[in-house]
């Protein structure tokens, strides 16, 4: 592997320990532990996992992976806060969705060439990613990784 | 700006983007604020930070960025849990350290060159670094990007 191919393969490394570590907080809570507010009066697990698979979900067309596969996500998970609609998935859909949509992520990425990764994401004009090549497609991929961490750190309090 | 070069600076951005998002939070906060606790009964607000505090520090000698600035911490705050040892320092003291410390590691990890990120580090043999050239400087440096969103997930939920 070259540098560039040890840089890319090391962010998805990141990644994916970063899925491993929140996938072990949900595979050791049964469905209805979903229900648990991380906090008292705060988010629900069942939300922050819609959560989470809707903003991966967007990862797919942001970073030219490919398509949506559950747009649908959104307006529970991303326009509404917690609570805010009827719950409309079982926890166990839920955890199938997160894993679909993480699946397809990883799998696309892992296959994209390491240079690809370092090109314009579509959420950023080409005129404003000539000002700052920073704003790339790996920016966006490191910081969902974070915010996995973010969320995960959350469920952890209630597991 | 080479590949290689974006990808590292790509990476420091990431650092840099959930240490402003901490200190965002933090700097909301007063002092005797950090006594809260992230949920009832889990860790204060101050075990977290000095606990950040530490982990940042020893990545200096791990990734051959310096010698560390305060290995006293470790005590308090990576071997012992929260309230074990009675409290040693102000708030204005940690965040004194925190910030001392993260401009430390900023400020080395700016200035290393994009090859030498893929390094070794130092808690990991040569021999099992030529078997896995991915537990390099980079994946640590990555790892502890996401272990700082995963506190951050936590303490916001008591700011």
């Amino acid at each position: 592997m070259n540098n560039e191919a040890i840089y890319a393969a090391t962010t998805v490394k990141s990644w994916n320990v970063a899925l491993t570590g929140i996938q072990k907080l949900l595979s050791s809570l049964k469905d209805e532990d979903f229900q648990r507010e991380v906090a008292p009066g705060r988010n629900r697990i069942y939300y922050l996992v819609g959560h989470l698979a809707a903003v991966h979900d967007r990862l797919l067309p942001m970073l030219a992976l490919g398509e949506r596969l559950h747009p649908e996500l959104d307006d529970i998970f991303i326009s509404h806060p917690d609570r805010a609609l009827a719950d409309k998935y079982s926890g166990a859909e839920l955890r199938q969705m997160f894993a679909e949509i993480n699946a397809a992520v990883t799998k696309a990425i892992e296959t994209m060439p390491p240079a690809d990764l370092l090109k314009r994401h579509e959420a950023v004009s080409a005129e404003d990613f000539e000002k700052d090549p920073l704003r790339n497609r790996l920016s966006v991929f490191q910081s969902r990784t974070a915010h996995i961490s973010f969320h995960a750190g959350q469920i952890r309090l209630a597991v």
